[in-house]
């Protein structure tokens, strides 16, 4: 074998085993390659140099086999753009399947108000790429292999150390940092530990989102909804749980979706629980960044850095499409977590994990965050000057979104429907109540303000307008 | 509220609550927050004058609470670096656990020549970045959402099938694709699948990596070892296994670790088992890319498109640390999959798929595995050259990897340890090995040629051929 391969030009797997003659095989093979449709219509073949290197035949015998296949319409040749595939070739298509949508549209409603996603325009794509450019840069050889640390790049989790103390108050070495591909894998990783400790029940708020508590069902665990009203969730309540309830799950600096920060009451009832049951409270901490009074709210987990589990994420701070989150793990847990994350860090590219730590530690996160907390502000009070004097706007001290409690006599169906004909999405309240939940009926709708980009803002506030009462 | 929030600055969490006067709570705040460690030494704060807007006091009271935290040596200021934390206020770090190391030395031995990893250092990391560029620059504002969906973006399936047909002669629809954070994640769902599906069993190669293995019996399943021999896996048991194995996990290109090629009898033998007992086959891709002599060796996927499924990843051709792979699923497969992998994208980052989908469609990829290949290639020849008179050198037709076995009366186990004494890594064969396999002895070591960097590699293999009989 000679070190005559071509470097050039793209690969192409032919399988020439039938006994044929060379240019009859290779022709067979190409042939039955663009028929059954393995090579796409469009697809551009390598030069007959290229392939007679790779296949260490004569290139005369290559650009027969092609000849004779653009003869027969299988091929194209055109000067300049090479050899292709024709369009006849037409791959088989496997046809969807019943009853689920492939591909959902694209563009959504025209004006979409659901909560859970920051203003996606607002991404920082100059400055995302910098810090690539930097973090690629620096990375050492190692950063490229498999994972040495389960906890995630050390690089990212002395950078989040640094910030969640400093913004949040948590109390976090990076030692007990914990990374994760946003915060469904976050709770899925808190969910086997707790199986694993045998806990069989989870206490939840009666609103929330629906895709945690299936996340905690399909763990195998169960949920106890507490009560929630103006100071959140009544964890006086976590007492009744009895002994099977062994972690609450919470969402203390902004309560999803109501709204309100969990009271100072609240909170030490959640930590006294936990300390005379041994519990843990899992704390979701969102869209903390993004507070709009003077009141500080710090993260629960300042109160007891050793019975609470921080779960933050980079989803509403900077984009969901990134699969970043972290877990601040109490010392006792932290080999559970480990355990049951895998022996290396099976999920989370360290590209991306140096890029962001690179974005934290050049001030550009700070620098973002504060830039859109002024837009959603902004937004903020415009809803609350467009539709206040209608509807009572609530939660609205901090976060990406707002309920509007609708006036008597006007229900959430009314208006969900009103707004389906506007091409408005929106979210009834009622939508996000566990269903076992005791709770006092509510009709509301939740707007999130922060998922319209700018431009699309304005309209969506009118049409909201239009369909309340 | 006025618009007057600081856009510049960190971020700084200070809970005020306490009833005291404004300057005295921040003082103590401050002073609480440096020295419980809480801000980390070094730690830069805010000016005085944007922290006073945050919180809507007085820029005087910022800056005299500033003032006296230096004068008790809690802060420093210096011109041009600001105020800052002191040194002195050192976090209370959590003492690492006993029996595990809480950060494995960086180093590595001095030669690594472990396989399972490609050479680090040859990552792409300019062509990778401009890539990169491209694809944030593109990229529609939805795809920084929560991924519509669940497959993965369509940009890099809809590149992977054309790469994938092209290249390795695999049926590959874009809607049969299913992205994944690589091998591991691949398989995780697949073991899902099948336990849905009530298998039991699935058939293994009697050589063949542990945590694979491991994360098969984690899912629930059994695994049931077949024999290995210079044609590969012996499929041919397959049907002794009875109707409790329902799937068969095979490395068809390269056996891992011993490097043949699965012969066309037993491939076929694979497909008849699958075909008659509605049995599924996993074929493990890891390293097709890299083949070296001129015979070409396609994907068994190509002879049932129905009955196997196709794993691929990116972790060997660029790197282990981007964590992405990715599923060719057969038709009736694809909605169990989606089910198991979730509602949404949960696990990779949209970013880094668009990042690939460039790199594949503007020919960056295919220059970078010939680049690699010759690379690869020259290694191999050197290792024939230099160890090949003394040990019988397998499993070299493709692949990072090869087999040295031992002339008679040399023992792995004394092989291994002088290696050890050189700090060279080196596995043994036995340890590749199912523990309830029947195999015949086979005294081996297992060479990973691709792993060193291009500077390293002639030491590497000068400390191998030291340590060979």
């Amino acid at each position: 074998m000679t070190d005559s391969w071509a470097t050039f030009g793209a690969d192409l797997h032919l399988d020439l085993s039938a006994g044929r003659g060379l240019r009859a095989g290779l022709t067979e093979a190409l042939r039955e390659a663009a028929r059954s449709g393995r090579l796409a219509a469009g697809t551009r073949l390598p030069s007959s140099r290229s392939l007679a290197v790779d296949l260490g035949i004569a290139r005369n015998t290559v650009a027969e086999a092609y000849a004779e296949l653009v003869a027969e319409g299988w091929l194209t040749a055109r000067q300049g753009s090479g050899t292709r595939v024709a369009e006849r070739a037409r791959p088989r298509r496997t046809p969807p399947a019943a009853g689920r949508a492939r591909r959902p549209a694209r563009g959504g409603p025209s004006h979409d108000l659901q909560p859970g996603s920051p203003d996606l325009s607002g991404f920082p794509r100059a400055a995302w790429l910098s810090a690539a450019r930097r973090a690629l840069t620096n990375a050492p050889n190692e950063a490229f292999g498999y994972a040495v640390e389960v906890r995630g790049r050390i690089e990212l989790r002395e950078a989040l150390a640094g910030y969640l103390a400093r913004a949040r108050g948590v109390y976090a070495d990076p030692e007990r940092i914990v990374l994760c591909a946003g915060f469904v894998h976050g709770l899925t990783l808190l969910a086997q530990v707790l199986r694993a400790r045998r806990v069989r029940e989870v206490a939840v708020e009666g609103y929330g989102l629906d895709i945690h508590r299936d996340l905690l069902v399909k763990a195998g665990l169960r949920t106890r909804p507490m009560g929630v009203d103006a100071e959140g969730a009544r964890t006086g309540e976590l007492g009744a749980g009895g002994p099977g309830v062994g972690a609450v799950l919470l969402t203390p600096a902004h309560q999803f979706p109501t709204g309100v920060a969990l009271t100072p009451a609240r909170r030490a009832a959640a930590v006294d629980w936990a300390r005379t049951t041994g519990g843990l409270i899992l704390e979701d901490d969102y869209d903390g960044e993004f507070r709009y009074d003077r009141q500080p709210v710090g993260a629960l987990q300042g109160l007891d850095p050793d019975r609470v589990v921080y779960l933050g994420t980079a989803s509403k701070s900077l984009a969901p499409a990134l699969r970043i989150g972290w877990l601040v793990v109490p010392p006792g847990l932290v080999d559970e977590v480990l355990a049951v994350k895998g022996v290396t860090d099976w999920t989370s590219s360290a590209l991306e994990q140096l890029t962001l730590a690179e974005f934290i530690t050049s001030g550009a996160y700070d620098r973002h965050v504060r830039g859109m907390r002024l837009r959603y502000r902004r937004r903020r009070d415009e809803l609350v000057a467009a539709v206040g004097d209608r509807v009572g706007v609530s939660g609205i001290a901090a976060g990406l979104h707002a309920v509007l409690d609708l006036p008597e006599g006007t229900t959430e169906r009314s208006v969900i429907q009103s707004a389906a004909w506007q091409d408005l999405a929106l979210d009834g309240l009622s939508r996000h109540r566990h269903p076992e939940a005791d709770l006092p009926p509510r009709p509301a709708v939740v707007v999130g303000y922060g998922t319209p980009s700018d431009s699309a803002w304005a309209s969506a506030l009118a049409a909201l307008s239009a369909v309340l009462p």
